[in-house]
């Protein structure tokens, strides 16, 4: 896997501009992850729910042998801007120092009304 | 491909929590297939535009030589979550027994005002 | 990477429908650009906005060798449908004959609160 941050684009304080993967990796595509525990009911407030999220793209990764520093691409899907600072927070403390290729997007709703961050990731590994 | 439903994770009744695809995969990458017929206006109602997406994946799919058994993931846009009931209905019918990851999205509208619904699909074939 | 448009499907005039990508490519996953100069801050309207994101995506390809000739799916977020006109004349400019796979979705809104537009991307090549 190699990064790219071209010089002519602005920094990219928690992700990366471009993440390269080369010929005969095995890939896994991870569904837009809820933060609803294992009963499926959304967990309260944006911290939790973004836990229960990065726990588990986690445990799918893990299923296919790969972890968090396996992850090419993230994308986030959040229902209200206020939401950020909250998501943000905990992704650092659960990705730690890996910068996969990101795009975050507010959308008017998720598939169930109490959901209110939603992460789907593309993980590959040679 | 295999599929990766961990134990830990809520179970996912339509869908899987994650799809992974060997290496030395043909990959087929769709784009946005929305409910308009030939002449490219849409059609009338959430359930005629859904089963329109999916005849157009279907003959993509079948292009490259592939079928909905080969999707990997699925990405579904509606402008509305009043769709989502209709949309899932015949999503069933078309898509049969095969569970690629997917996410679905509630966004404020699509590219063409009489669009309801959009759907995007990866998928790979040895 | 070959081209699939089959002739049941309405005709696409900017994009095609599916693109299909022989086994042993590189792959390039790029994050979401937005209309940012160095400096992070948006610059003024549509136009210029998305000049620096394909700018941005020509710098990032081109770390990686590759270009625009190499882009296998572009997903598009503007924050309102006016914006869609603009956005396709200056698209139009910067990519020339090359149609990828393509979605557009109008979200609710993107990262930071000036951001008209943001264009992801992935890329291959043999």
């Amino acid at each position: 896997m190699k990064i790219h941050n071209p010089p002519t684009v602005h920094t990219a304080p928690t992700y990366s501009h471009g993440i390269e993967v080369p010929p005969n990796a095995r890939w896994l595509y991870i569904s837009g992850q809820v933060g609803a525990g294992r009963d499926g009911k959304p967990l309260e407030g944006i911290e939790a729910q973004t836990k229960q999220v990065f726990e588990n793209l986690k445990a799918i990764l893990a299923s296919a042998g790969m972890s968090f520093t396996d992850t090419v691409k993230v994308t986030t899907y959040l229902i209200h801007e206020d939401l950020i600072e909250g998501f943000r927070k905990v992704r650092a403390e659960q990705m730690g120092d890996h910068r996969p290729a990101a795009t975050l997007v507010i959308a008017r709703r998720l598939a169930q009304p109490g959901w209110l961050v939603e992460v789907e990731a593309i993980a590959a590994k040679a």
